[in-house]
């Protein structure tokens, strides 16, 4: 098994391995005081693993309500959110209970945010489905739920207690919510890591356990740094600025990984028209997204996609922080003001009678 | 103008003044890098005060979006909080703007909610319009609300940025409120200060503004000391335990005030009968609790009481902390099995054909 130590506010590690799932109960027993873990989960993560986690927890002895919600960001909104405190409390937790968060990233954001408020925080455990979940949303901290105004617009920063990440289950859901996954890896080693970024055109060596570790190690150092988003931790939006517009857009119909592929994408075009992005770096990052089957263009004008990227959570005052790749493996923040960021889009997006 | 200090994970000042209304402005224009000052209000406390707070924001340059909520406990539920943090994703807060807690302890635990949740945390102020609020809730970064379940099930530890305490504002409401606020007053004399609980046995002498920073100082203390409530903070829970629970049984018709007079009165009798509080405490508390017109029997049993308490964010495991008297001025924590807690408050009941 591979550790990954986050040394956040509170510290915890990152359990990666294959195999788990079966013994999630000895590592809740060895955290929680209590004797009920809360399962929060979705109908497709349920169908498949629910079974052997419900297992492992009764071995030890747990009382385990379930809530689970519909796959898909549509169930992470705000009146689920006051579902499942409600059902907390109706199940009776206490301090020393816990809840296990086991899904994607939606049911993490969501179940997240449900144990850093109710009681004013109780402890939990990201027991990751997804790569996307896996390599990125399950590690730091960062809970939420959206509202109608947009994504993630409110939520709180609350370190679980632990990851616990089985290898197993990552694909074992549809390819496309893997593939879903490989834009936040590949977002890793654009703005961090060359080695892995190049390790990544060879699908057939694709190691997940490796690729994993190496994405864990990136974001667990990140948020040691900067765990309140004041500084360096925006670098991980890198795609995200026009991504969370994108998907606020379509109604969540395209998901996260694709959506921030397209912001990458869009992001790194704009960041080569002003000089700051090789053209190299700009082709590669395209290469690569092709060769993993995400999108990289949008039907969104650039003043629909700046308009809803200005009523998210980055705006501050009237400046955006944006996340420019200088090269692969190498990135910058750079402030812009509010009012020019749909020139900023528009440089990025592809013209009809051009090429990407 | 007297200020006491608060230093919690965050620090900042409680001002203590009469006339602090007009210039609130200019405080808040000393705190907020934005210009928006987002007002949340209610209904009772705007046709009152909300035109010169607005004047005297407008003065600076806010844009002042106002969220007005119906008096009263009722208010403080999650789908207000929803409703309220869309407000302010609709009016476009940014990190660099800030919410003004304008009212009592329902509005200040609401409005500290949704700024500590809205973009996972944005600057906010107290300014308490009730000598509950300024005595107690606007202090020390408990926010929240209600749920179906019960009272403050979900929330978070969230300090303000600044407490303005206008001691004018606190005598213009309904007497029935400022003596809400008298029974919170009258449970620091019996936890921490014999000197304050004495003397507001001489209601012509109360001297509001001594009264206010008393308190004030005596509640930073605490804080200081244990933000997150693990230890020491919970001594400001006397007769909360007892008394959330009539608030919940009474479906919030007896107020918070009141329930906790009522609660102060079961607890410390309770502590009497097992030997814990002397006598001469428990009937100077009860004296008091008279001569301001409080009160402190109550027609719920001790099993409906025992078993709303259970609900209770109090309870820890099988175990919940209970605060007790034991001289005036002076009170331990003691822990008890749940199971224990029918029998405990039971004999904090005043039986028919006994006195009180």
């Amino acid at each position: 098994m591979r550790t990954v130590a986050v040394k956040a506010s509170s510290e915890y590690d990152v359990f990666i391995d294959a195999g788990l799932l079966e013994r999630v109960g000895s590592y809740v027993s060895g955290i929680a005081e209590g004797e009920i873990a809360a399962v929060v989960t979705d109908d497709v993560v349920s169908e498949l693993y629910l079974e052997k986690l419900l297992k492992s927890l009764h071995k030890k002895g747990f009382e385990t309500p379930v809530f689970k919600v519909k796959s898909g960001e549509a169930s992470k909104n705000a009146y689920t959110y006051v579902s499942l405190v409600e059902f907390l409390a109706e199940s009776k937790l206490s301090h020393s209970d816990i809840v296990l968060a086991f899904g994607g990233g939606v049911v993490g954001d969501l179940a997240g945010f449900a144990s850093a408020t109710y009681l004013r925080g109780i402890p939990y455990i990201q027991i990751p489905t997804t790569l996307l979940a896996a390599v990125d949303s399950s590690i730091g901290g960062k809970t939420g739920v959206d509202i109608e105004s947009g994504k993630n617009l409110v939520g709180t920063f609350y370190q679980p207690s632990a990851v616990i990440c089985d290898l197993d289950l990552l694909e074992g859901l549809p390819p496309s919510i893997f593939t879903d996954g490989c834009a936040e890896v590949i977002k890793y080693g654009v703005i961090a890591d060359s080695e892995l970024f190049y390790s990544l055109k060879e699908r057939p060596q694709f190691n997940l356990e490796e690729i994993v570790v190496k994405c864990a190690t990136i974001k667990a150092e990140v948020v040691c740094e900067d765990e309140f988003e004041t500084g360096r931790r925006k670098i991980l939006n890198f795609g995200h600025t026009v991504g969370h517009a994108i998907e606020y857009l379509s109604n969540y119909n395209i998901s996260h990984g694709r959506a921030v592929a397209i912001g990458m994408a869009i992001e790194a075009r704009a960041a080569m028209k002003m000089g700051v992005c090789s053209d190299e770096c700009y082709n590669e990052l395209i290469d690569l997204l092709h060769r993993y089957g995400l999108p990289y263009t949008t039907r969104f004008s650039a003043q629909e996609l700046s308009e809803a990227a200005l009523s998210d959570k980055k705006r501050r005052g009237d400046k955006i922080t944006l996340v420019f790749p200088e090269a692969i493996g190498c990135s910058v923040l750079r402030k812009a003001d509010v009012v020019d960021l749909e020139e900023i889009i528009d440089l990025g997006i592809v013209k009809s009678g051009e090429n990407a």
